[in-house]
């Protein structure tokens, strides 16, 4: 059923009803607001992800790599770690995180809270323990009280560290967007170019994967399905952890919703413009040759994927005390 | 004059007077709230200030050692630059900065505006240049709208960029500290051991270099007076300004608002304590060691330093285009 048969039969039953059938019939659904926070939790969260004193040098943070500034994410091929380590891995970005089927690029976290605890412990992002975390956190009485508010005990643990940081990102959904308003029922939130460029996004087969409200997240998928993917990343994707060679360069998915604050894309960051990403992509996985037009019109429906990014105070940290583990950046 | 005298006969005069009185007699004034602020270009400067694209790796921003969660400071001993660059120096803190006599430990910078520019081009710091750094901003488009709107023309310059940091930087300033509370006449706002702190501060001489508005950062005063200062920090202070022998280890005296949470202490960062950073200033710059009860005292003055932390939304950065250079962090 073409878009433009559901607006037209639509618009008999007024402004309301055809919003409901648009959305109904659509591939792809508005990002929803986030309706149960918990907000105390998601505050204590909000710091620790702004914490640089959850890493060995006291210099990185969750947002180092997944800056909330810059659309979640560094924009950088690869992250850079503790000692200026390379990553091997793109930074996917924390926006609408939420809704992805699982996290990391191979999906071996199940979820946010699962996700979370890895970079503190990787040698190569933040270079710490666990156990060393907690500790800085036991010795700065400001976090004491607010572990003691939100959890109700004097201890702190790993895991309502994790729950936390978990809590605070799932407020970071991007509702808003003009796509989004335009399935709401706006005919005018997004152009005519912009509406073809949906069209060829459907028509060709992109959708197949990207859809949902995240637009992608929800499934994995072979990176070169028609044609092998070159690259010199050393990531194989699923592979990697079901062993199983029929899973080599499956990736999950990513989200395609603020894609134009995401760059570069790819797991291996290599395609630096939406434009390189969409002609790869209509090359790789549907065997299809994009002409510049269409290409052209693919990119500007991408760029109606941006929503309200989550807007909130910078947080103030409680301060280290006497008892703190001093960082150690150079050791 | 003794400040209970003054109290005492000011209290004949009422609330307001007495206030009025106290702050006249005091070396130190209240921090006051910023009143001429262009709030366009301070927006603008807030954006630059937290943009890492104005380095080299496109990783580094004026906050991640000035950083605004934690005093304005990167609580290390010494900053870490590009490529895990182990800087010569500690990074002091932006807050209150606009009150300095001069800018840098050594006072290389007159004002915010030339200090800006510094860490920019500085290879062990952000590592790029001033041309890089406005080819990297004409190339966003929402950057070059948000520069005409403030400067009124379609040129990015690099004076613009500083000018907008510096301005951004006028507005972190920290007043409603409870000793400011105090000084404006609220007799609770501090303890009775606060203030025993304080009048040991001033009857001891710390007063003496530390005072007004900002408790320091009007003059420049050798570390190690009576006492010569033990550190392999190579730092010379003054003297690599003015080539002047006598000018050896003579810093910016510190501003000591919002001390608590500006660690480590000293131009190298080695005091990592309030009470170690007194004990030392104590014996070395006033030839007198301060017992456990009178050190715990100052200590306790010192925290009613910290004032209202600057609060404001974390800013979303205009992403960047096909165009814009792309950053180099591993070349």
């Amino acid at each position: 059923m073409k878009l433009t048969k559901v607006i037209t039969s639509a618009a008999l039953l007024g402004f309301a009803g055809a919003a409901q059938l648009a959305m109904a019939a659509e591939p792809i659904a508005p990002v929803e607001p986030v309706k149960e926070v918990n907000l105390a939790e998601a505050e204590l969260g909000k710091k620790l992800y702004f914490d640089p004193r959850l890493s060995k040098s006291g210099f990185i943070s969750c947002n180092s790599c997944h800056n909330l500034s810059m659309g979640g994410t560094d924009n950088l091929k690869t992250s850079i770690g503790h000692n200026w380590n390379q990553g091997p891995i793109n930074a996917p970005t924390v926006l609408n995180s939420s809704m992805n089927v699982a996290q990391f690029w191979d999906g071996r976290a199940a979820d946010l809270k699962e996700q979370a605890g890895g970079p503190i412990a990787n040698p190569g992002e933040m270079a710490f323990t666990h156990v060393l975390a907690v500790d800085v956190l036991k010795s700065i009485p400001g976090y004491v009280r607010e572990f003691k508010l939100v959890y109700g005990t004097d201890q702190i643990s790993i895991d309502q560290v994790t729950t936390a940081i978990a809590e605070f990102e799932k407020t970071l959904v991007t509702p808003n967007s003009p796509f989004d308003l335009w399935l709401l029922g706006d005919k005018d939130a997004i152009t005519a170019d912009e509406k073809a460029g949906y069209e060829l996004f459907k028509t060709s087969g992109c959708v197949a994967c990207h859809n949902g409200q995240a637009v992608g997240g929800a499934s994995f998928q072979k990176m070169g399905l028609v044609e092998a993917y070159q690259t010199k990343n050393k990531a194989e994707g699923l592979a990697g952890i079901t062993g199983k060679d029929a899973d080599r360069m499956k990736f999950k998915v990513p989200t395609l919703r603020n894609v134009e604050m995401t760059y570069p894309y790819f797991h291996d960051g290599e395609a630096q413009t939406l434009t390189e990403a969409v002609d790869i992509m209509g090359r790789l996985q549907l065997g299809r040759k994009f002409s510049d037009k269409e290409n052209a019109q693919i990119v500007a429906f991408l760029k109606t994927l941006t929503g309200d990014q989550p807007t909130f105070n910078l947080p103030i940290l409680p301060p280290s005390t006497d008892k703190t583990p001093v960082p150690k950046p150079f050791d």
